[in-house]
């Protein structure tokens, strides 16, 4: 029989995390699922335009959420809400801390639960990956948890939290998402606003470091393709 | 010497719970209080505009963040979005399920606890109390504590939750809000669009219950006076 947990909603960020938890998703049988987006005054809107993009490839509906009004109000927020510059260098480095959001991921997924139980899916899955932890306290196991505990809590057992990639190394997403046909091409990684990655900032390393370690050919154009290899690789926490 | 935790945010719905949370903040001393209030679609804005006169009667910063971004996608959330009738009769009863806006606190708070810690206050506070219980899953004792371990985690520890009237019936809210001077003229409890209270819905029904208990004057004007007298009594659960 049918239940409100084979709907699950998949919070999509155009990344590669999120566009493989979709492909997983997906993957699972007679289940229906909601991509949904934040548009939440990002800089440069090339992560939505990837959003799109996986949208129309994997055929599902699509809610795109609007929260400025929450984050037009955020004083801080860093580099990736007010125009400074994006830090260069490993995801991982201390000079990432600008591009921390102030409770982004909590924001996120109250609304993504939120909008799960008013449409009665039961699943809220997030991409949130063990290299996300040393900067972002709301991408650690702990947060997690506690996140998942409180959507259960909030929506009376309705709603629950699904995050498969928790332990996954970013390489280990790459390694998964080349079993799903991910289409990588689509998806967006750059914090800068540049048509091709640029390469050189958190992100861009992480993303090209995935690729080499999990042996995937990796279709990304970088401005400066090899500036990854240069980086110390990150302090575990 | 003053830290963050100086500093709360309070979010405020102009109802009278949370008028009393704020009236309570600003009793601490040396407290920085910022109200907080939420535009998320109500059908009708007085109590926004109760919010605006509690905002100039105790001389507060504040800012309205507006989360209406998300619930226009919300297929439910019953009759205080969609403009179906509000039910009549004690806010505990069955027939107040569609005033259930799905997962509100929990958005509400997390983009409070974003505000807050994006402007550097230590601490959120909610007006939540044990009348809200039979109701509102959001707003019972396993929720707000799984709430505070979620902003904690989500902050790395850099913001709190207060919820002083968690074990406080509605009544206990008006002895402590008489105490401190709140001006009940400016709040605002009736879920219908009239000037006057109607008197006649949950949230009148259970105002004017809760003067009567306290032995508080009750300076409210409502359409019905003595509907409430009428209705029984909320189960407890």
């Amino acid at each position: 029989m049918s239940t409100a947990r084979d709907h699950s909603v998949v919070l999509l960020s155009g990344g590669m995390d999120s566009a493989t938890a979709l492909a997983l998703e997906l993957d699972r049988d007679d289940q229906a699922v909601t991509a949904v987006s934040v548009f939440y005054g990002q800089r440069h809107l090339r992560e939505l335009d990837s959003v799109d993009a996986l949208v129309e490839h994997f055929g599902v509906s699509h809610v795109r959420l609007d929260l400025s009004g929450v984050t037009r109000h955020m004083g801080r927020g860093g580099a990736l809400l007010h125009g400074e510059d994006v830090p260069e260098g490993h995801y991982a480095a201390d000079n990432m801390a600008s591009t921390v959001v102030p409770g982004r991921n909590l924001l996120f997924l109250s609304a993504a639960a939120a909008l799960a139980q008013s449409i009665g899916a039961g699943r809220v899955v997030l991409g949130v990956h063990s290299g996300d932890h040393p900067v972002y306290a709301d991408c650690r196991p702990g947060f997690i948890h506690h996140a998942r505990q409180v959507v259960e809590a909030s929506s009376d057992n309705a709603v629950s939290l699904g995050a498969p990639f928790l332990t996954y190394s970013k390489a280990d997403i790459v390694t998964t998402g080349h079993q799903l046909d991910v289409p990588w091409h689509l998806t967006r990684s750059c914090y800068n606003a540049g048509e091709a990655h640029c390469g050189r900032c958190g992100t861009c390393t992480e993303r090209a470091e995935a690729f080499t370690l999990a042996g995937v050919t990796d279709p990304t154009v970088y401005e400066d393709p090899d500036f990854w290899r240069s980086v110390t690789a990150p302090q575990e926490v």
